[in-house]
């Protein structure tokens, strides 16, 4: 047997082996269920990995719902994008971060009538995945009871996927939830005097 | 002065000095260029951030190209989703993972067929947005040459964006890179038995 086709069979072995340790995995990992994400930490990629995820689920003809905290802005991409599709609803719920308004009883009465918004949408089980962008703010700073919250999310329809982003979720939120990722910012392009660019970061 | 209105004056001072301190920040980018920008780790959401871009830009009638390396199935709703759509070219480049095919040299030969795809949309300044899916396994078991990819990536038109998805990617192309984020698995659904969703995971 010459070199190469002696490297390409041990190849092939350790692929083999590799092959049953995953398929193992997968065996049994068996049970489906409405999963809670929660994307969080500094990083970029929380609220898009979101919005790709609502993407997925329309590809599988499946029904999604949008709650916007905190973001006031009206001219976000994936706005203008998915509010051109079908089985998808769409809520802008924010007035932009507190330091916008600059006023704490506002910030508390616009995120509990956000809120009720939310709430319609976890008792509707035709809603299949419910992003709830930025719902980390408001928790945060108080404006939302987190054990209504929790309470709320909780008693949601059984095959339900709810995915929730933001920076510092709390850790009662973190517990309760199926699947955790925090993105770390390694580096950023804004560090570097880059501007928030059109199509990436809005 | 009542204790109330003496705590949203507060809040409210103190809310103006953060708001300066995010206006002076924001000020100060004031550069716009095409970003190169990495998403790997562990965690979920690397793949669906991508399509979250996607997503944005085209709600912005920006032009998107997709290469899917080492994804070989054909179910996934992101695909099905964004073939739906104008302004998107959409390239299932792989076979599946290499304990699949389990033959090193085919993994080879298909990465390479991949990147020549990749390269003439690395040409095309009509395209925005550029998403390479997966990208960093080709580059980590020695099918692409990373000096290759790296030479190519710099010379792209410059106000093209890449956003290049995957575990472990390579050090000297996130030195490369102008964002980088670490999706970090806190935890996982899969490791509590639960299969990849629809519409989550695919």
């Amino acid at each position: 047997m010459n070199a190469e086709a002696d490297r390409a069979q041990r190849h092939r072995a350790r692929m083999q082996r590799q092959k049953t340790v995953v398929d193992a995995a997968i065996a049994r990992a068996d049970k489906s269920k409405g999963l809670l994400l929660v994307l969080t930490g500094n990083g970029k990629g929380k609220s898009s990995s979101a919005f790709g995820m609502a993407a997925r689920a329309l590809g599988h003809s499946m029904r999604v719902g949008v709650a916007q905290f905190i973001k006031g802005r009206s001219d976000t991409g994936e706005e203008a994008f998915f509010q051109q599709q079908k089985n998808i609803i769409w809520h802008v719920l924010g007035e932009g971060f507190t330091w916008d308004t600059q006023d704490l009883e506002r910030d508390k009465e616009t995120a509990r009538r956000g809120w009720a918004v939310v709430q319609t949408m976890l008792h509707d089980p035709s809603i299949d995945l419910l992003i709830l962008d930025e719902l980390t703010y408001p928790l945060k700073f108080g404006w939302l009871d987190i054990n209504t919250v929790l309470a709320d999310l909780q008693n949601r329809p059984a095959m339900q996927h709810v995915v929730i982003t933001g920076r510092a979720a709390p850790d009662a939120l973190c517990q309760t939830a199926d699947t955790v990722t925090e993105m770390r910012d390694i580096k950023h392009a804004f560090q570097s005097g880059i501007q928030a660019q059109i199509g990436i970061d809005y």
